[in-house]
C-alpha cells in the first residue's frame, strides 16, 4: 500500500499531476452488475468544476471522464474501472517564478524535502486537481449505496472565513456557487469580493451528512467507521479539522446529555453524529471540516528559497481565493468512497449489509 | 487487513477483550537490532494505569506485559514482537444487568447490530482498556524515534469538560494525575469531585505534539500524515474531534496570518502544526482531540433492550468519569506510532530519513 | 502489510521463535457467530505434533493451545482470536555449536545478512515449529469452510526421497506416521530408518486437495486463488515447488487433452485443478508440493563461519530427517486458510458464495 | 486490496480488458529523481508484442505506452506513474460465438459464476494481453535495480510441448521468435507449424533468472521472496506450476547434496535458488514455470452453454498456439516486480539494501 490508495475492497488509486498530461484514478473491486456510465459520473464532476463563478479559479476544465475498463454493455463487470480526464488548460509559465522558491503554507516545502525533485506546474500533485478523481470515485460508490440502500449523501458550507452561515434548507444548496443553505448570498458575495480586492484568501468550514446508512458498517479497533472517515477528510487539501457529531462541544458536554438516549421508535437525538464504538448505528452520519485559507495569494509573504536565502513570494496564476468553497462534492464524495469500503468489509465478514429496524429517524435538518 | 491492525510497515495488531484472559499486540516490522526489555514498555503502561487516582476507574490492573517473541539478548531481531498482559481484576458479574440492554451513547448498540452478539463484560472489545496494548507497542516506536532522531512526544489535558487548563509547563504533567500542564489543580480535583458526586461524566480535551520530528514523512496523496494521525485518533475510544496545527480556527484566518512564512532560520509560526500537503516539515507536530464524556454513568437513562422494549439503563461497576484524563499517554502512544510507520515508509521510497536543516525552531509551549 | 500477516479478510498474523517463551497467532476477520473451542483446534495441532514416531524430530511438545481473545460462551465474536502455545521443551544448548557459522542449505546464511543478528536456538523464527500457529488458524478456517459448504480438506504423501507412493486410499492416512495413502509403510519404514543411519535427510513430495469448494473464489489477476496458494504453499518451510492440477505435465500436453471438457453433468476431467483462470471452478482443487530435505544434519558439511573463515559444520540436535513427514496437515491449513479468505473477499463484492449447480463431480482418488 | 494489484511498495494496479478502449496500470512507490521515458518502457513492451512471428497470435497491437503521470522533466517525481496503452485491433466480432458457452480449460466458465456477467471480447479480462501492463510496470524495476545494483534478468524457453530445449547460451536467446536459448530453432519451427496445422495447441516452460541480486530481500514467514515468486508466476495466465532453485528434483535429493555448501568465495552450487528461509543469498535467483496450452483452439470441443445444455465448441479469432512463446519477457517482469517490491521493504525495515560480500558466483549458465 503505497499511499495514493483509499479503501480496501473499494479501493481507488489516484493518480496524476495538475499540469500533466492526464489525471484519472483505478477502482478496485466494484461489485458487478450496477448499471454505469459516463454521464452518472460527470453529474458529480461538473459539481466541484472550476471556473463556473467568480469567486473559483477561473481555469477552464470541461474535466470530461472516459471510462477505459470494467464497463461492459453499460453495467459494471467487477473488474477495476479505470477513469481518465484529460487537463487541457495548463498555462504552466504562470508558475515559472515559484519553482525556486516555497510559498507559506504550501506543500512546496515539504514535497521538495520529501522527494528532492518536485513539479512545481500549478502545484502538480499537491494540486486540489487531483480532487477531480476522488469524485469520480465517489459518484460510482453513491449510485451503489443508493441502489441498494437509498443512502444519499448531502453537504453545505456553514462557514466562510468569518461568516457564519445558518442551516435554512438543503434546497438552497444547488442555487449558489457556495453549496450554502441559505437563499440570500449576499453577504457571501461581498465577502468574496473584498477579499479578491485584498489579494487574500479565506478559510471555511463544511458539513456533509449521509441519510439511510446501514447498521453495523466499521472495525471496531482501529479501522473504526469515525476513524476511516477521519482519514478521508483530512487526506483532503487544506483540511485542518474533522468533527464526528457533536464533536468538539462533547468536551463540555455531559454524559447524560451528550449520550443520545434511545426509544422503540429510535434516538432521541445525534450527538453520536450516527456512530457508536467505530460502528454506524443507522442514524445519520454527520461530519464537519474545518479548511484553512489557500496558500496561494497574490499578497507578498516572507520565505526562501530551495538554497535557503530569503526572498518574497508573490503567486500569480489562477487560483481559488477559499478552497472550500469547492469542498462540498468532494467531501460528500469522501464520505460515499468511506461508507462504500465499510459496506464491502461488513458484508465479507458479517454476510449481510442492511438498515436498522426499527427506522432511525433522520437527525434535524 | 481486517481493521485491528494498525500502521502498515511498523504494523500493530491488537487483541483482547475487557475481561477476557489476556490483551495484547503483535508488532510486525520492528528494525532489528535495538535494545528493548519489558521496562522499557513497563513505563508507558504505567502512565495509563487504571486505580492510581480517584478520579479514574478503581479496578485494579497491574498491566505487567511479557515479551513473547522478536527479542533477542535484549535486542530485536526483526521478527514480530508479541506483548502480553493478562487481565487479573475481572468482576463481570458487575455487568450482567446490562447484557440485554443498550447504554446510551455506548458501543453496545452497534457491536449488538453489527455481529448478532456481543461480550458485554466490561464493554467486552469496545472497553478502552483495549488501549493498554496500542500503548505498549507506542513504546517500542517512541524508543526507535528517539533513538535514531530525538523525536519526543509529549501530551497535557487543555480542557476537562467546562474548565479550560492554561498551558503553564511541561513540568507539571507528571506532578498530577490529570495530565494538566498546571502547577495547581484544586479547580480540577473540585470539578471531578462534583461530577462524581451527581453521577454524570464529562468530557475533555487534549493536545499532543512530536518535536524532533523527521522532515518529508507522508504520502501526499491519500495516507496523509495528517490523514493517518486523524485516523488514529479518531480510533481511540470516545474521540470525537481531531485538529492539526490551527484546527478549527483556520476557519476564520486568512491566508496572509494562516501560512506560517519562512526565514533562513526556520518557520515564524506553526499554523501548519508541522504539516504542509500532508507531508512534515520538521516543525512540531500539533494535535488536539475532544474526548466526549462516558457513556456508563449511574445516572438512569432511557433506553430499549434487544427486543427494541423500552427500558431503563443504570450503569454499575468500575468506570473512568471522564476517560479523557487518561488519554494522554494514548494520545501520544498514537502519534508515534503514525510517525514510526511514515518513518519506514519513508524510508522505503527516498532511502534515508532525516531532519531538516537548518533546524526548524520547535512551536511555542 | 509486514510480511507475517497471511491473508487480507482472515487474516492470520504470526509470532515466535523456536525457543522464545511462545508462539501463536491473532486471526482478524473471523466470522462472528461460530461455535468455537480449544479442543477443535488442538484436534489440527495434534496431526502435526513432533515426537509421535521415530522418524520425526523427537522433541516433545504438548503444543496444547490457549485462545485468548474473540470467543465469547463458546461463540466466535467477529473480533480478533489469539491463539498462544507456550513452548516446553527447548534444549537451546544442542544450538551453541552453530550460532557462528551458517548450516549449508539453511536460513542461518540469510537470517544473518538481512538482520545483521538472529536467533540461533533451534533456528529462532525460521524453525519449522512457526507452522503450528498456521495449522491452528486453518483449524478455525475449515471449521468454518465446513459448516457453510460442507468443503473437506485432505492430504497425502506422495513420494518421500525417490520412493514413490501410489494412491491406494484416504482412509490409510490416518493410520501410519507418513500420511501416506497406503496399507502397507514397510518400505517407508525401512527408507527412513536407513536414512536416519546415515545420517542424511530426504525430500518428499505431498498432495493436497479441497472438496466442494464454493465456486467463483479467486480475484483474476494478480491475487488469483491459485496465485494466493502457490504463495502460500511456497511460504512453507523448505517448499521448492508448487503444482496446481496437471502441474509440470501440462508442459506437453496438448490443448486437446489439457482443457477439461464440460457435460452437462460437470467437467470430465481435472487438469485444472478446479480453478480456471485464477478463480475456482467448483471441481476439487488439487495442489502438489515438493519439500526439499532437511539441512540440519549430522553428516559434516563445508561451510563458512560469520566471519567468513572456512569451517565444517555438524548439526547435533533433535531435527526431523525428513520434514515433508510432517508437512502434510500443514499444507492442509494452508490451503484452508487461503479458501477462507477467497470466500469472505467474493463475499463482499459479489454478496454471496455458493456451490456450482449442477454439482460437479469430484476428481478421482 | 483488491485483487488487480501486484507489490505492497512498489504496487502495480492494472486495468484495462482486450477489446475495450484501452488497458494499463498505475505504479505507486517508485522512488523519486530516477531518469525514465517512454523509451525505456517501450524496449520491454515491443519483447512480448503479439504478431511479430508466425507462431504467435496475429493481432497487430503497437502497444504504444503514454507515461500520464509521475515523470517531471525526464525523471520520476515519486508520485504515482500510470501508463496507458490503447487497444487498437479489437475484432470483436470473431468472439460472438462463444459469448453464450464455455470454452474448456478457459476462464469463461468461471468469471460466468463469479460474476454474473463476463466480457467476451478477446477474453475480456482473462485476456493474455493484460500482461502488457505487467511488461512496463517491470521496465520501471528493472531500470531501478539495475541502476541501483546492476541486477540483471534473463529468461528463456526450456521446453515447448514434448521438445526440451538445451541450454546453449543467453546469447542465441534476442535471435529467435521462440526465447530458446540454441541457435539452431528449426525443430521448433517444424513443431509449431505441424501443431498449427493440427488445430491444436501446447504447453511450455520458461526459465528466468535474477543476477547480481541483493542480499537479505524476503520477509521470513509468510511473504517470504520465493513465496511471493510464486504468487506473481502463479498468478501469470496459464502457469501451472513454479519451481525454486532444484524444484521438484529437491524430492529425491539428499541432504547432503541438496545444501549448497559455502565457502570463503562463495556457494558451490544453487540448489536453493538463490534463496533461503525466504530470503535472497545474493546468488541467482532462479525460477522455472510450467505452462499449459492455450484453451482457444479451433479443434471441437464438448462443453455446456449458459443455461447447461450440452454444445460443441469451436474457436476462430486470432490466439496463441502457445502462449509460452511470449511468456518469456513477462516473467522476466514479474520476476523484476517481485524483487523491487522487497528490495523497497528490506529498506523500509534494515535501512539499507546491498550485494553480498564476498561476491557470490553466479550459477552456471
Amino acid at each position: 500500500m503505497s499511499g495514493n490508495t483509499l479503501g480496501h475492497l473499494f479501493s481507488v488509486t489516484n493518480f496524476g499531476e495538475s499540469h500533466g498530461p492526464a489525471i484519472g484514478c483505478v477502482i478496485d473491486g466494484c461489485p458487478p452488475g450496477m448499471s454505469l456510465c459516463e454521464a452518472d459520473i460527470q453529474l458529480e464532476l461538473d459539481r466541484r468544476r472550476p471556473g463556473t463563478s467568480r469567486h473559483v479559479t477561473q481555469r477552464q476544465e470541461p474535466d470530461a471522464v472516459e471510462i477505459l475498463s470494467g464497463v461492459y454493455e453499460g453495467k459494471t463487470t467487477g473488474t477495476p474501472i479505470a477513469l481518465l480526464i484529460r487537463n487541457t488548460d495548463q498555462r504552466s509559465k504562470d508558475y515559472g517564478n515559484i519553482a525556486q522558491s516555497f510559498r507559506p503554507g504550501h506543500a512546496d516545502y515539504s514535497y521538495w524535502h520529501k522527494y528532492g525533485i518536485r513539479d512545481p506546474r500549478g502545484g502538480g500533485r499537491s494540486s486540489a486537481r487531483l480532487t477531480a478523481p476522488t469524485v469520480a470515485a465517489g459518484a460510482v460508490a453513491r449510485k451503489w449505496l443508493f441502489e441498494q440502500y437509498g443512502t444519499v449523501f448531502r453537504g453545505c458550507m456553514t462557514a466562510v472565513g468569518s461568516v457564519e452561515i445558518p442551516f435554512e434548507s438543503w434546497d438552497h444548496v444547488p442555487h449558489n456557487p457556495f453549496f450554502a443553505p441559505v437563499a440570500d448570498v449576499q453577504a457571501l458575495e461581498d465577502y468574496m469580493d473584498a477579499l479578491r480586492k485584498a489579494g487574500d484568501s479565506c478559510g471555511a468550514r463544511i458539513r456533509v451528512t449521509a441519510s439511510n446508512v446501514p447498521v453495523g458498517l466499521g472495525e471496531p479497533l482501529y479501522d473504526r467507521l469515525d476513524a476511516d472517515i477521519a482519514h478521508a477528510m483530512m487526506g483532503l487539501n487544506a483540511v485542518k479539522g474533522v468533527e464526528i457529531g457533536a464533536g468538539f462541544d462533547s468536551v463540555a458536554q455531559r454524559g447524560t446529555t451528550h449520550g443520545d438516549s434511545l426509544t422503540p421508535e429510535g434516538f432521541r437525538s445525534n450527538n453520536a453524529g450516527g456512530i457508536l464504538g467505530g460502528i454506524s448505528t443507522g442514524q445519520d452520519i454527520e461530519v464537519s471540516l474545518a479548511i484553512k485559507p489557500t496558500s496561494s495569494i497574490i499578497s507578498p509573504r516572507d520565505s526562501i528559497d530551495v538554497n535557503g536565502q530569503p526572498v518574497e513570494v508573490v503567486t500569480k496564476g489562477r487560483h481559488d481565493p477559499c478552497v472550500g468553497i469547492r469542498a462540498t462534492p468532494i467531501a460528500e464524495a469522501l464520505l460515499a468512497l468511506v461508507l462504500m469500503d465499510h459496506a464491502l468489509r461488513h458484508r465479507a465478514q458479517c454476510g449481510d449489509v442492511r438498515l436498522a429496524v426499527p427506522p432511525i429517524p433522520a437527525s434535524i435538518g
